[in-house]
């Protein structure tokens, strides 16, 4: 964590979809790099919101009263406690940041490990 | 804050230097874009991490005992307390993160004034 991140150098290192990596943690957050593909399961955050950046590709943040679409170098914050959806038609890749140990599904059981890489 | 945040498309409504725009909040922190030209001052944040995502051009972060230099798609944590320069010899565009109401200079008294866009 003493240099520079690169998150395409970080992002080749990995083929799975889902699985987020950690590249680097900032205020008790993990800073993580994505790669999507298809529907995510709907699911919450109670106590953090959810920072998306699009580093590549194309991705639909389905909110259940709407849909929010980003391309590359757009950005959205889904507010803590509401039930979105992530799907990708084609593979994405993005920047996430939340609070570290924060299941991606907003459950333990069904969460992807947190790798550091 | 309810729909996508094109970074680009923020940025172009801007021109001055080391004077970050926010452009979303996300737990607790702002979330800002900012051109930068030139030196910055040296200074340090006792109470929290200083996130950069280079967006366009370089940077370099000037630590006391050697020199980070970012481009496009690179970022660096300055860890809390730490004193750094940011440097850039052409015109850069980053995405910083800081707790809302973090002076960027360190200090209150020579910050730059937040301003939402």
């Amino acid at each position: 964590m003493d240099q520079a991140i690169n998150l395409s150098k970080k992002l080749a290192t990995f083929d799975q979809h889902w699985s987020p990596r950690t590249v680097t943690t900032f205020n008790g957050h993990d800073v993580m790099v994505v790669k999507v593909l298809g529907e995510f399961k709907w699911h919450s955050h109670p106590d953090t919101d959810d920072f998306f950046l699009v580093l590549k590709g194309r991705v639909d943040i389905e909110l259940r009263d709407r849909t929010v679409t980003l391309g590359p170098g757009e950005m959205f914050i889904v507010p803590k406690g509401v039930e979105h959806r992530p799907v990708a038609r084609e593979e994405a890749h993005l920047l996430l940041i939340e609070p570290t140990g924060t299941p991606n599904t907003g459950d333990a059981a069904t969460a992807a490990k947190r790798q550091l890489i």
